[in-house]
């Protein structure tokens, strides 16, 4: 299965953080780049996210921001 | 001025392309990852981006898909 | 691969228009339903997308808006 | 009052979930297609939504990505 | 209908440039304000947008950034 | 620093309401109108963000729904 978004990038996932609805995820892409993804909680659940799996953050080109 | 968003990952501009109303635009983040980023001509315009420029791409963490 | 995305609705595409550098994809969902993406032309052609091809429309649970 | 959104995707409510600041609603699209849709309590509140509502899942065409 | 989306900002249009796919509209909120949206031609054609009509701009509380 | 987002709307810090991993900050921009955002509580704590404070609340111009 192949991807329209143009970002994808792989790393390992740090951290996970569970609110109530709302989880956060971190990812680190290596190179001292480390993302943070914001999804819900089923989501954490249903790919059973946990520190030290291989992951790759995807990013639609359309929510990528520049600043210069 | 510092950002909410928490993934701001540096890099450098490698490609600037402009359709009618909106630009694609690549930034290396080294370590073979290249993010692309679609803005609007205007903000190509605005910051003055062109291939070479040290910049910055921006995403909310809540833009961040995981696949695993 | 699973994606955290929650929303991942199977269809047919029924249409391709590429503009300059955006292009415009409509998915058939059946049941009188058609989903309108918007993604670069470089992923259009990355993915060889054309009518009748089977695809699925993801979007993010943080993307969807309600009216009632 | 007509929206510029491309996608408009009529439902019914099957599940209002409530965290502290952010809420899961799920809309059922009927042909098997449930849609999730992560909105501020506020919105459910200001809406009154509740399962058995007749509702729109509401995505602009930029949000929406493609998996072939 | 109502909208869960947190902002709609009322206003006067006052430009709206179409690209080969993507439009570009312009909305002056007053008070020295305006806003831009980038959304597809269709749209465009669909509410028949054009300068001097009265407007909302609406944004998801989740796509709003803050700087400080 | 130049950010490539057309939406930069400043104003006053009237409400910031924290979840266990989502806030809700509200903006007064003046003349009536309030934007709310919803970042992560990192964000919030990272930018020490509290009433009375000035911010700038930014948007990308594909996050722009219209209504008309």
């Amino acid at each position: 299965m192949k991807l329209s978004a143009r970002n994808q990038l792989k790393g390992k996932i740090v951290a996970v953080v569970k609110g109530q609805t709302t989880a956060h995820v971190r990812i680190d892409l290596g190179n001292g780049m480390v993302v943070t993804s914001s999804i819900t909680n089923e989501a954490v659940d249903d790919l059973q996210l946990a520190p030290g799996d291989e992951a790759i953050a995807i990013v639609k080109a359309s929510d990528v921001m520049i600043a210069k």
